[in-house]
């Protein structure tokens, strides 16, 4: 079987121990604990690629992979000396996230930056989550926050894992570009009190409408928990605190709607001041 | 076995006829033929009830459903002539969709109007969705369309359907509150050729940017399907057709966060209008 410029035996065990490692990769524990998590589909692999994504191993399904681009990618990405695991339809159908999958996914290096390596200059726009628990809504609100040019996302408390499939999935590669950086409540807020950052906050309960408000210099949006919001604690770090406001029944907004109006406000008043 | 003033025996077989009804209610075919879906938790059959839905059975576990709020509920509908179902956990768990259910639920009556019964005002506001796939997205959207005073959707096409469980869940009761229209892509063309409507509609391609454009009367908002985004027909009816701008390396938004950036921009304008 020839894949590339690779030829050799494909595995064709489900019970292979390098195919059950990848398979645990669908937990969280392991994924932390190893630093690592899955990628899949022909477009997203490449994409990841591109944006310069470590790849720990490529996991290629020959009898599935029809795209030339793909095995092009392939080739490339081996002779440049990544690792590569040949498998059979049915192994890589017991990895995969997908029905009809296209033989190609990769395990690649989970990247992580602390608040000491974030420099903030007028155009920083970051988004600190806390207490996210819906790995879709991340990986939406990453996608969003790349869409406005944000540089990251400020992963707070017991927000849950960006490298879920389910997040990395939603990003749509924003995942690959956005930076992540992972602080305790404490932390953060010692970071603020250090930095010149406007810390941007909303609460249905905050007197001032959204677009009340001046976005300037270098911004800290906080969005709290789909069910809570923000917890008092984080709420006292914010100036402005705002509100959406709202006509009908509803007293919220999904999170990651919520979410892409306050980034597009701070988005948009920064595009008419520039 | 007592709940409210019902007094009689509990459902305790999985493959009671009644039950076995229920549970197919998870399939789209079912519903559409019944005309009937199903609602689960005692904030959301609360909520359906305030805001009028019409109940066809209240489903209750007596062993699960702990609390007195929802015993007078079930104790004041069964009173008011709602029919009910009285199961064992077992069989309550069988239908549930959450893995710690609360002991009540409901099937209800959908509620579909046709376009001849939208009488439109100087403030009206409409979602017309083509081709969505998503449940979670439509009933995120429909979540939004409530919290900006929209009046409701108009289900284009093959979009999914609003009575899937997973969009009732994501609409957080506004299923309930939004009004409901199918329409063909023909049927819609030519309502609005005979209304004075504005229909909005947003294109990656579309050289004016959403700020710079005046939404003014009644409103049809169009969004497309999560992939292709709205195709050249309907795309033709639209004026203004806007772009939301982009700084990253994206080229697309999430759909509920694209829809609720331009919801929130129409409701911006009408505010400051009036």
């Amino acid at each position: 079987m020839t894949v590339g410029n690779v030829s050799r035996e494909q595995i064709s065990s489900k019970n292979n121990a390098q195919i059950k490692q990848i398979r645990k990769l669908r937990g969280r524990a392991e994924r932390d604990q190893r630093g690592l998590f899955y990628v899949e589909g022909i477009r997203q692999v490449a994409e990841a690629i591109q944006l310069g994504a470590e790849i720990e191993t490529l996991i290629v399904a020959p009898e599935l992979l029809r795209s030339e681009f793909a095995h092009d990618l392939v080739e490339r990405e081996t002779a440049g000396g990544s690792d590569s695991l040949l498998v059979s339809a049915d192994v890589f159908q017991t990895i995969s996230e997908r029905e009809h999958p296209h033989g190609l996914s990769a395990v690649m290096r989970q990247r992580w930056e602390s608040l000491a390596e974030i420099t903030l200059t007028s155009q920083s726009l970051w988004i600190g989550l806390d207490a996210v628990a819906d790995p879709g809504n991340l990986g939406t609100i990453l996608r969003t926050a790349d869409a406005v040019g944000a540089d990251g996302a400020i992963l707070i408390g017991k927000t849950t894992d960006p490298y879920d499939p389910s997040a990395v999935r939603a990003s749509m590669g924003a995942i690959f570009s956005q930076r992540l950086v992972r602080a305790s409540n404490e932390d953060l807020t010692d970071w603020v009190e250090e930095q010149a950052v406007q810390v941007v906050g909303t609460s249905p309960d905050a007197p001032l409408d959204y677009q009340a408000a001046r976005y300037d210099g270098p911004i800290l949006l906080l969005m709290g928990s789909e069910r809570h919001g923000l917890p008092p604690e984080l709420i006292a770090l914010c100036d402005p605190l705002v509100s959406l406001p709202m006509a009908g029944r509803s007293d919220s907004l999904n999170l990651s709607v919520a979410t892409g109006v306050m980034l597009y406000e701070i988005f948009n008043q920064r595009r008419r001041g520039g």
